[in-house]
């Protein structure tokens, strides 16, 4: 994505062939900055901490934060080491498993000589797969934005309504959610995005800062007002992305997402959901086992002396999803159809 | 309610007979004090403002707020400037309405020179009676707690959720959802709240303070986590107020409480509507033509840059609410049922 009219991915190695580069998303959209990540340590606290953030790209950081750690002790235990300590970071996006899965398979019979390399080279191919991925959920999303616009007699913006930032910053490149909005853009088709707030920490500020840098109008609103607008008709589809969907395509999402897909459900809006493969849980079929992770109270910014917890995700049964778009292209949210286009992952 | 051990309402009369006295709920939680207003202006601010706010508080004070112009101007100039100038502070609550009709009602026959006198007696009865509709409706609302404990085999809390404040801060005593649990409470069945932070304005900061107040447990969540909880069997019943239903059951409130009626629904929990009859209004059916209040945008808190709209209500259909609770009992959500229980007012 462009920034003040330079390329950029979310993460990359620098020059030196080591050291990992973000943007770092807790300065945003106050200040675009990027971070240099040295160590194992700081890898494992920008993931938790939310300097990275966004299921896809959290999956590439941490394939990134092994590498770091190998850098340090390439041994046997260097590697368990490094793969505990990023495992620990946040519970409830798979790719985070799905990727330090992948590296521990990849990196154990390899001779702790060749493991950095290795290991810097697999992070690399993740990044660029999740990047195509990214690019083909836009290719096979922007039909669906495009028939709406089409339903609606092309005379007027397609409105979106997301929630969260599943955009460029949630992946390495493109998004998911919004890579059929951007796709579709680009191909002239006039797409509006209703962007919720995204309470406690406010990711639709992130989202309204992406689209604001590849201009693209959008509205931001409060969490509680997109029932609002759907009642209204002005809402046509909804597009969120997914931390973890299981292999029965139940989906957990950022706290919130199951409000808006009950809301789309009951005034008969198609509620899309993003779903790269790396996000999918294929060894999982009930929605509600999937970890819910809690976070710091510190973020819900209120007096310390308020009660208070602050689940970060809930789950959308597949019955209230529309269809899931995936790299290999849209699909019904339900274990058979994940099974058709996905027989080499669902053994 | 006892405010640091003394009793207090939310309006009242100084001792001077003119003064209208108000707890300014625009310092809350983070300070309690009381605002004096003097003339027809400061009462029309003070609504604006949401100094004071929910439906039935808003009533009243507009009703002072006729008594403090006509102070100024008893003519019928006067008392018709200050109902147009008190209908025009905020459109959704009917209560505004309701209580500026049957001002005028009263006030016209008057003769100029009697008018003061007979508005801040007319404006003190609607206080009373909106403290005794209260008091009523935590009256009717208390068994519905009760049942709700003894199905959970009286062994924990009811978990009770509610949106906004529809607590004593928004009536002039008591409140309309709160009343139910605070006459729970005292009778000795163990209540939690889950407290919605409800956005843009954190009204639910201030339901957290009266709980508190009052010793009553409670947890504030973000306005996203509601369905979740309700998901994971953590919510026994969802109770809120109203600032506006039609005559057939539809229930315009804060908004984000039609996502929460949804998840009611979808959860099989019962939805309850605090309805004083102030609140109902029988000249209307259709709960898509209630206006909606669209507020000032630096309600936010965010970049002025960000584009953003903020709207203030939103609309629950009759279906999705499984009961009202009136100051006359409690009813079904529907045109004939309301008729039955205010055959005087249905005409």
């Amino acid at each position: 994505m462009k920034v003040g009219g330079r390329w950029y991915r979310t993460i990359w190695v620098e020059d030196d062939g080591r050291t990992v580069a973000i943007v770092d998303q807790t300065f945003l959209p106050g200040r675009f900055e990027v971070r240099r990540l040295t160590t194992l340590a700081e890898a494992a606290h920008a993931i938790r901490s939310m300097q990275v953030r966004g299921a896809p790209l959290i999956g590439v950081a941490a394939a990134y934060g092994a590498a770091l750690g190998l850098a340090t002790d390439p041994s046997d235990r260097g590697l368990a080491n490094a793969i505990d300590t990023l495992a620990a970071t946040r519970p409830t996006a798979v790719n985070l498993r799905w990727a330090l899965d992948r590296m521990r398979r990849v990196l154990e019979p390899v001779a702790p000589v060749d493991r950095v390399a290795r290991a810097y080279a697999e992070a690399g191919a993740m990044a660029d797969e999740d990047a195509a991925a990214c690019e083909a959920i836009g290719r096979h999303g922007e039909p669906l934005l495009r028939q709406a616009w089409e339903r609606a007699g092309g005379a007027r913006a397609v409105n979106v309504l997301t929630h969260c930032n599943a955009g460029w910053l949630a992946t390495v490149d493109w998004g998911t959610a919004l890579a059929p909005v951007y796709r579709a853009h680009e191909a002239g088709i006039p797409v509006h995005v209703w962007v919720d707030e995204t309470r406690p920490r406010n990711q639709g500020l992130l989202t309204a800062w992406e689209l604001a840098q590849h201009g693209v109008p959008h509205t931001v609103i409060v969490d509680n007002a997109g029932g609002l607008l759907m009642r209204q008709g002005r809402v046509d589809l909804c597009l969120v992305g997914t931390d973890r969907t299981t292999r029965t395509g139940h989906v957990a999402n950022k706290i919130g997402t199951y409000l808006k897909a009950l809301a789309a459900h009951d005034t008969g809006i198609p509620f899309y959901v993003a779903a790269p493969s790396s996000s999918i849980d294929f060894s999982l079929e009930d929605g509600d086992r999937i970890p819910i992770e809690e976070r710091d109270r510190a973020e819900l910014a209120w007096d310390p002396l308020v009660p208070s917890i602050n689940p970060a995700f809930d789950v959308t049964p597949a019955r209230l999803v529309t269809a899931l778009i995936t790299e290999r292209g849209v699909c019904q949210a339900s274990g058979p159809a994940l099974a058709r286009l996905f027989p080499d992952r669902s053994g």
